[in-house]
């Protein structure tokens, strides 16, 4: 019996494979980040789509394409919010995609820090506190005090001229209105960096658009077509774009749809927990745009997907991508 | 040495629990599904939040609540759409909120069928083919070509007499016109039931609303703050609120921050593959929204989350929270 | 350069493909499971791969093939014990594989019952009550009392004529101690179903193993290749292999491994929360066990994978699979 | 109605919490990688615990602790394999424990790389030309009649005394046999660093060890509690211990297993892409650990969790925590 089972135990194989060695970084000698990182290429795993998003980012700059970094709203909450502004203020990204909580929380961050809290909390005690949990971050309720009436400042002049703006608008003279350089809506303002956010209302600023409506003669609106025209038509006449896709949702179709119209993205790097199985946009992986039309295929080497939690590994791709090339 | 080690390897313990002995189904017998699924409550893990989830749907039922059902793009896509439609169509659902890809799938589906696919194909090839991958669904690229000239029938009509018009009434209006008793839009608007899509411009009915726009003399938008202010205000009105969840993203955070206004929604069920640890919204479980005063919290028993990809348990929660019940 | 985009954005598409159209169940009439459980199947995402695998073990049945599953150890913490029980009494099932988890656990609840707990609990002092947790199940600790005791009475006899046994036998000769119907040890005992645990002391039973050779004169042990070999020899003299796996880890991988010596398993059903993208063996689909010779390639209709936590689906697919078949 | 929401909306808070701003890296100026790491302490969600992780590495080497090193077999196939060797030759960890799957491929790898693959291939075609597949890394099936040639040397030898050993003892001796400065095991061996080992079989090692069996007059034995006991006592004697749980499964629960006997270990560092809610112990976060007793409690400070794929973060982790430390 035991030599009927050979075959297939150890069926031994003749081919030389001329990929790379699996091999990971050397610790022997003075700790070097960019060499540690080039050995991420041939340290399998997540680590290789690391390496190969820090290759693709180099890529984007080198061919000079239309950059847009799309971002979940708890990017801005979270210290990546810094990263993204210095991309924006360094000129490293030319298109932002989000949605309304970026929007809503970068202004307040302009004034009043969020703060560092914990997972696991009583959260009706919290509720009774005034302090909101956004994950492991802490936001006081008195930070939606100061926006509303930072709001209600901005709004007249906003909707002086036109009472029904876009969301590119919104973002744009809002971030005029602000007074830090580590704000994103400040930087893209600064840097003609257009801010898509078709789902404006879904955030605080929605809120007090609405209790903004409800005083004596206010009918403003938010009209979100034109924007959607707006980001077709620079994807088109863009020469190459590429996309930086931090988490998923709307943001992240916003930009792969558009990129639609023009035959696809030529570069793509995602950064996403999503997972594939459930069908869903978020979890979907780049080679599902690719059968879209939405992302080109230049045998796959143009596009890549991190699974990882943001957090740990923008900085990284930011340092080795931009700063460090 | 061993002898110090037994007061913290069997320290024992005197306390009685009171709570259910850890107990599941007994095969035994004739098989009933109804008994099967109020042992997952003693089964522990996730099955005990499926059976919470039933009880929170039946107590909604039981409370007359004001029903929101939220749902991601993909849920129509799937086989989850004739789910949704029965249940607007038997009156357990109040209001809707989704995003767009659900619009434009669920009117291509009223006249063409979605096919079964495979998660793994030459997505190149696929391309060539004008075949789109979602998932293991595939759509063939023809029904956008039918979903074309299908909307070019509809736009004239429904901006004839108001060039801005609101995703809530571009559903209703749009599924007044389908002849499909399994369409989520038809039911909707045969049983008045709102369809709130604040993303409207991200997915194919967008691309078609450009194309439009592109043709002469047009210039119609999408105003979107007219539609919050109703949600919000449907909320306030309500005696009651009780949400299902399908997924997260932006119909998930619509659903509780409205309800935000009215001191929470009184009853939430969640189903989501998302990981709260990346600090997201979509993977944040129901108590990080009691801190923020958008669900209530009566003792944690007016909400539940199940960790699961929806088509595996929507079906079994509509069976046994409104089917069966 | 709107009419550039056409190509792009409506390509149009000739094939008619012939799979079938997705379509869910329709709740319409009297409720039927297995009518809706049919539906599963062109429902899609893992719905989908919830309906192959019922039609697999279906097919195992039908085969009569010798059907291995394989568990980890907190499918015996949670209530799928007496549905892990119901499988071996009906003699469903032919080899066990878990880990020592579940033989320790077996027992203890052949005479204590576990109790339903919480998630999130102050762990300082549940350890101070001496209330172990396990997810959403609580522990007490007078279980380990119980279950010293009733070692300490075992093991004479079991080392009597041999200070080294095997795993296999300890699970065999531990289970036929038990009085409870419900037990798996002691069914797998009854219907000569063998019970794999390679890594045997890595639970409580080896800290009480432990204990007993701490005693004057003892010196026992625990040899792991026979029964190695006996599995490897049990695959090889099968006609058709069916592999049923519940979770990962070592119990999957003994499995799978031991099957490559008969050229594969013929069928194969995994539950898995695993992702693949870690490159681990748990998060490892079927398809990768192929390229190994682990599983046969039937035109990859031989296996499938239901990502979902088991609680949600064993039960189903136990029903669907076996009773209801 | 406004007016009653906006106790609900902004209900305002007086409290000033003392804790962190949430601010991330300043890539204004050169770029400086301990700072950065620095900052991905107030930078919230996973990247708050990498910071806290490596902080409690630091504490573990300061307190001069002994450092328990688990690792899942993935970790060996991958290029983390020559960073943990660095670990054991640079004198940072006491302890290994891990799968056997590890010992198979450290030992193959010290003769024979592993290749750089892809995760999408055809399997039945990879399976006809000896290329297996490991998530994105190829392993010829060439090395597997090497390391049968390899074990056939070694076998003779190592039973020659004694027919029944320990994994330790396995790993010990093959450790010695190597020839490759970047082999875990042969670091082990030199460094005097057991590997521990429990289900030794359940892997290529145990498959040749099987067809040694095969061979006349051969009946040598693999005995695992003795094995236990030496890991119980190691911790009963260490004055501080410290783990570093690379994965789930086996390896982790025998750490913190064995740690229960000391009253838990005084400090944990998890990395793992576990799920909780499976209720599965790869996916129990430390917390879970404390009601066990199996990690001590010192107000939640001496234990962490990162969320994340091991390749991406141990690399940083080793160098933030031991050598620029
Ligand atoms: N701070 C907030 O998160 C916040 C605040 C106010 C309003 N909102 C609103 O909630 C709605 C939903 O939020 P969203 O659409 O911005 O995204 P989301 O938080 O729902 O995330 C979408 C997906 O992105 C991925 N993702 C998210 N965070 C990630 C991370 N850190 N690393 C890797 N992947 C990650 C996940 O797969 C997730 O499922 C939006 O309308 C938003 O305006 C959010
Ligand atoms: N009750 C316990 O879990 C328990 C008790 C004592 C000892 N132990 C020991 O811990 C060690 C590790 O445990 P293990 O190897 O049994 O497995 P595990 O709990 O580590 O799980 C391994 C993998 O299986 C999958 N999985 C687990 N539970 C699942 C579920 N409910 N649904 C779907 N997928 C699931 C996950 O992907 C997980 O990563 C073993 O040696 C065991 O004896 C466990």
């Amino acid at each position: 019996m035991e030599e009927d089972s050979r075959e297939n135990v150890v069926p031994g194989s003749e081919e030389a494979l001329d990929t790379a060695d699996v091999r990971g970084y050397d610790f022997r000698g003075a700790f070097d980040l960019e060499e540690m990182l080039s050995t991420y290429e041939t340290t399998g795993f997540q680590a290789t789509h690391l390496a190969e998003a820090i290759d693709i980012i180099r890529e984007m700059r080198d061919a000079d394409a239309t950059v847009y970094l799309t971002l979940t709203s708890n990017i801005v909450s979270s210290g990546l919010r810094e990263t993204v502004a210095a991309l924006v203020r360094e000129g490293y990204v030319d298109v932002l995609i989000t949605t309304s909580g970026s929007i809503t929380e970068d202004v307040i961050k302009s004034a009043k820090p969020f703060k560092m809290g914990e997972w696991d909390v009583d959260e009706g005690e919290m509720r009774e506190r005034g302090i909101n949990r956004l994950g492991n971050i802490f936001v006081p309720s008195d930070r939606y005090v100061w926006l509303e009436s930072y709001l209600n400042d901005f709004f007249p002049d906003f909707f002086a001229d036109d009472p029904i703006r876009t969301p590119t608008e919104f973002s744009r003279e809002l971030g005029k209105t602000l007074d830090d350089e580590d704000s994103v809506l400040k930087q893209a303002a600064d840097n003609d960096v257009p801010v898509f956010c078709p789902a404006l209302t879904d955030a605080e600023v929605g809120n007090f658009l609405y209790y903004y409506n409800q005083q004596a003669d206010q009918d403003v609106g938010i009209e979100i077509l034109q924007d959607y025209e707006t980001l077709i038509e620079r994807g088109m006449l863009a020469e190459e774009t590429g996309l930086i896709v931090l988490g998923g949702g709307v943001p992240k179709h916003h930009a792969i749809m558009t990129n639609l119209f023009r035959g696809g993205a030529d570069y793509a790097v995602y950064v996403s927990t999503g997972m594939e199985g459930d069908g869903s946009l978020s979890g979907a992986p780049p080679d599902e745009a690719v059968s879209w039309g939405k992302i080109k295929d230049e045998d796959s080497t143009n596009y890549t997907q991190i699974q990882a939690e943001a957090t740990l590994v923008v900085p990284l791709l930011v340092a080795a991508g931009f700063e460090l090339y």
